[in-house]
């Protein structure tokens, strides 16, 4: 076990975005010599990582080749080429999460498929090889408006998911495997990060609350603890432990949920690492989701998921209108409030709605931390110069 | 301001060791762009800074060109050549802390006058430009034993610090530049770190009280806050502040002090930069030290230095025999442990002492934190392979 630090082990990490230069902050302080794989050579983690290799994370060639320079293999994110992590698994690489995993969980369909056969709540969906199906299937009224139109495959923050609620919507929807899932009327999404090892050590983080941009269908404010019944946080957290356990999943897993109007849980989707929704625990968890993530691949025992104070996140995302090389707006005025950080991700350019950074607010008490959050929001802006 | 976030600024660091290695986790939070000077090419900050460079810190030429490279110059260790300091100073380079206040620190006996133009309490002493004279000093019964010897040059972790008890003592002491200060009984050490910018906002961190390992005059133990009367915490913190106006400080200044057995306070020495009595920040502050001296030399409002916990930190040391190949004997033992959080400072090889990592340890409860502290220490072991 000892042998991961300050020694020739090598932590291979694909992707190298915010993600993986949060996580390299806790390589750095475990001493875990870190080499990343980002088709960009501006990537975040670029500069700042032991090693940096330039290449595209869904070429055979290029994930196999790098995943065999490394002895264990992780993401930052999971739109990764799994033929070659199935390859680089059978000849002995220990990858975490599990490459069956991650074959799943790319795929919505199989997702949701997954959550049907291990009897996990999630709302009811068809699902379509091709958009004609999907088509025919609403001519024969087996769907009607509106329901949730979902890319089966590599949808990113919103970008592969639409509330289809007319035949415009309906017509403009791209091609491919799909599913069409009953929307749900929601009081709140909620999200739930759960460790595990593998000795099968596992613990949740408490469960948070997440305000979305109604127009980007990004997340704005991530609040934790969830301001919810105790009854109900207890439940989320029973589901999400259920979802880990039935993927045997070794690593982070952060599992999204629906709270509806009737006080049903239903999982929307799962991301397998390190989550937006995690972010707060840098500055409010004894044990930090990045630190934790390490912990559960790495094969040792798990960080306490307990909280100093409350902690509330808010992304700053790119101003709308605004795109070309970044400036922080009012950056200074942020930092003269108490418990108050910012973290830049260190990408040059914005783009309305790209996700540049975010700011953590600690408090003791949550509905202060909540009123410097909304100042917080108000007065940091993200704009090109 | 913003002019420092996600732009061409360039910050250099003079010394890329543990300290400027903490500091990168700053700088990558806030995406600043970071080049490290250091001779040593593996130093813990090499790989895993924006740019390293290679070479003497007491070299003219080396730090005067290193710095023409930068926007802002700043130091991990004060032992830098001065000279080239107030070169590029005088050439427009910004750097903090000032050159003027590095060049009083680095000179021990200096730093003494200082304290004493300023009427800053320290312990009595006397000023010798050469052993010879303070031999003579005393054989004139001007001095006796026991004193403390003091280098006046780069002592560093106490190696330019010894305690005279007899004629075999003082026939072993190395020549050079010194003081012989009076040997006060003290009841604990005390430290304040001051964060102070340019705009003259000042701020103190609470009282730590160090506990040090008897033979290797290096600190075991800080425990923040110091376990002491309110009114000797106030009258430290004032203290400090004092130190930090009287140099017209801009950056970070560790203040170390006695609390002598009749109550008084005395300055021993002081460091112009992140200091290990304030390493228990990162997990247990609001603002680390390593984002309060970025604050600080940025001119930005600083943070609030209040602590969200009881922090402790323990020193990982080399253990003595064991030189080579560094390994952490039972880190997983710790990693079970709540609220324990180790540094690995990304050092290959351990001998006797070297200072390797620390790990905090926080808690609601000091004493509980102070136990936990204990077994963290007996636990793990720095030892080669």
């Amino acid at each position: 076990m000892n042998n991961y630090f300050s020694s020739n082990f090598k932590l291979g990490v694909l992707g190298g975005g915010q993600l993986g230069r949060m996580l390299l902050s806790e390589t750095q302080k475990l001493d875990i010599y870190t080499a990343i794989l980002d088709k960009n050579p501006e990537a975040p983690c670029a500069t700042i990582c032991n090693e940096f290799h330039q290449g595209d994370l869904l070429d055979f060639d290029t994930v196999y080749n790098f995943g065999k320079r490394v002895d264990l293999l992780t993401i930052e994110i999971e739109n990764v080429n799994i033929d070659a992590l199935d390859k680089l698994e059978a000849e002995g690489v220990i990858i975490y999460p599990k490459p069956k995993n991650i074959r799943i969980i790319q795929n919505k369909a199989q997702q949701k498929n997954f959550y049907k056969d291990h009897n996990i709540p999630t709302a009811t969906y068809s699902h379509y090889a091709y958009l004609e199906e999907l088509k025919h299937s609403f001519q024969n009224g087996i769907i009607a408006f509106p329901f949730v139109w979902k890319a089966a495959r590599f949808g990113y923050d919103g970008t592969g998911v639409k509330i289809v609620r007319n035949f415009d919507d309906l017509e403009n929807l791209p091609s491919g495997e799909c599913i069409a899932e009953k929307l749900v009327p929601f009081k709140n999404e909620l999200a739930v990060i759960v460790a595990r090892n593998q000795n099968g050590e596992i613990k949740t983080y408490p469960v948070v609350e997440m305000e979305f941009h109604p127009e980007a269908n990004q997340v704005e404010y991530v609040i934790c603890p969830a301001r919810i019944a105790p009854t109900i946080a207890q439940k989320a957290q029973e589901i999400a432990l259920k979802v880990a356990n039935s993927f045997d999943f070794v690593g982070l897993l952060a599992v999204e949920m629906f709270l509806t109007e009737n006080d049903e849980i239903l999982v929307n989707e799962v991301a397998p690492r390190t989550h937006n929704s995690g972010h707060y625990s840098i500055e409010a968890s004894y044990t930090s989701q990045f630190e934790q993530h390490l912990r559960s691949i790495l094969n040792l025992p798990l960080g306490s998921t307990e909280s100093k104070l409350a902690g509330i996140m808010v992304n700053l995302v790119g101003e709308e209108n605004f795109t070309g090389d970044v400036t922080y707006k009012n950056i200074d005025k942020i930092l003269e409030m108490d418990g108050v950080t910012p973290h830049l991700y260190g990408k040059k350019t914005t783009k309305p709605f790209r996700k540049m950074g975010h700011v953590t607010i600690v408090n003791k008490d949550i509905n202060k931390a909540r009123e410097i959050a909304q100042i917080v929001k108000e007065t940091i802006k993200v704009v090109s110069k």
